[in-house]
């Protein structure tokens, strides 16, 4: 697979790239990742990349011209897949479309500053626009990393056989179990007896159980919509009345 | 406003800390981001900082205890606020959240990586957990650059004259408007006429609409929820029926 990512700050990607499973995985070149800069694609004098917004208003707005070719030059070196700039504009990412964006041949990332990037470069080379979420950043160059990391997960190889995209959150549509390592006990606090007795049926029970229970909890819209038994339903449901009564 | 980052990566931050607007806030020392790591933490004799689930499954827990001492001695050293651990299981991060958590003194920062952290360790020190949104990413790493990133935006000083927190998405629950800056045409399209006339009024009502109308596009949940008047509603129905019907 491979990604490009167009920014007017290429070197914010170095840590990224470099460390941990993105930079195990470039390192054994399971997956291109490529930072571009925009700048130099400016046929400005000075390189200009942003100017005022028409109609007035605070902050700077990104030309289309430099990302125009910026993008186009990409394609021509064989950059394939969806052209996605990354703004609080577009629809809200979710494993679903992790999955889905992980199928394609590569990926071309824009991430915008300032104010945002003229329409019209949308309109000519964009794709897709897609949010991290309904809260606002300095710029694209963490969501775009945020993107690259969700999407890799899903290259071949990319994690060991430690890690896995298997059984986690989002799933089944759940939040996950809590999790217990070493020592049995700790200040105090000791491993829920279950996950020791080593009775698999058991344990796949009370996590699921649990994962009800925390999705109940903590995500109400995330349970509602979930595949589950009515018994199952009405035992989180309980367990939750239950602690809201221990509360008094 | 102090940031503790607690991290197994700590050289993951470095190009986030050192570039474009959370690098020179940070110059200008108006903003304290300290990446800490956890494993020297650790009392294992070789430092380990994971261990296999207890109830078995795939992946490794981070245990309790490194967690637990390095956020006491984060606090010993005057690291004060909430304790946030960045997980899938946790709350979606809102810019409603992002603005209460500017009002802290600080923030400490836990990063999981694997199948997360031992739950003992949250229950000890952690005061909350937060999502970035319905999707999984290697480590927690990438999610507190986005929480601090979006924080920071708040603190003052940070944002320069030319960027601002007042008029963007999500400010009046809305997606912001379309922008255009120069050239008036650019390949063939024309920047919308009401932008270069000046009667401000004019602009801002189309630039209202323009929100409304890629709300209900993009995130009809964030339209039914957003204040408008029934006119203002009747229009963007209006114009979304129009759009719909041109598309045949």
């Amino acid at each position: 697979m491979k990604i490009a990512i167009l920014s007017l700050f290429p070197e914010m990607f170095e840590s990224f790239l470099n460390t941990s499973i993105i930079g195990r995985a470039r390192q054994e070149n399971l997956i291109d990742i490529r930072p571009v800069d925009i700048r130099p694609y400016s046929t400005k004098k000075h390189k200009n990349t942003d100017d005022y917004p028409f109609g007035g208003g605070a902050g700077m707005v990104m030309m289309a011209q430099p990302i125009v070719d910026c993008v186009r030059d990409m394609r021509s070196q064989g950059y394939k897949g969806r052209c996605i700039y990354l703004s609080p504009r577009g629809k809200q990412l979710n494993q679903q479309k992790v999955v889905e964006l992980a199928q394609e041949e590569g990926l071309i990332l824009l991430c915008g500053h300032y104010e945002g990037v003229d329409q019209r470069a949308i309109d000519l080379v964009v794709d897709e626009e897609i949010s991290l979420g309904d809260f606002v950043l300095t710029g694209g160059e963490l969501a775009a990393m945020v993107l690259t990391d969700a999407v890799a997960r899903y290259v071949p190889g990319v994690l060991g056989s430690d890690e896995s995209t298997g059984e986690e959150s989002f799933t089944d549509g759940l939040l996950e179990y809590p999790q217990y390592t070493r020592p049995r006990e700790f200040e105090g606090i000791e491993v829920p007896e279950v996950l020791l007795n080593g009775d698999h049926a058991k344990i796949r029970k009370w996590r699921r159980e649990q994962s009800l229970l925390t999705t109940l909890r903590v995500r109400p819209d995330l349970f509602r919509k979930a595949e589950m038994t009515p018994k199952e339903r009405e035992a989180a449901l309980a367990a939750a009345r239950q602690e809201a009564e221990e509360c008094y």
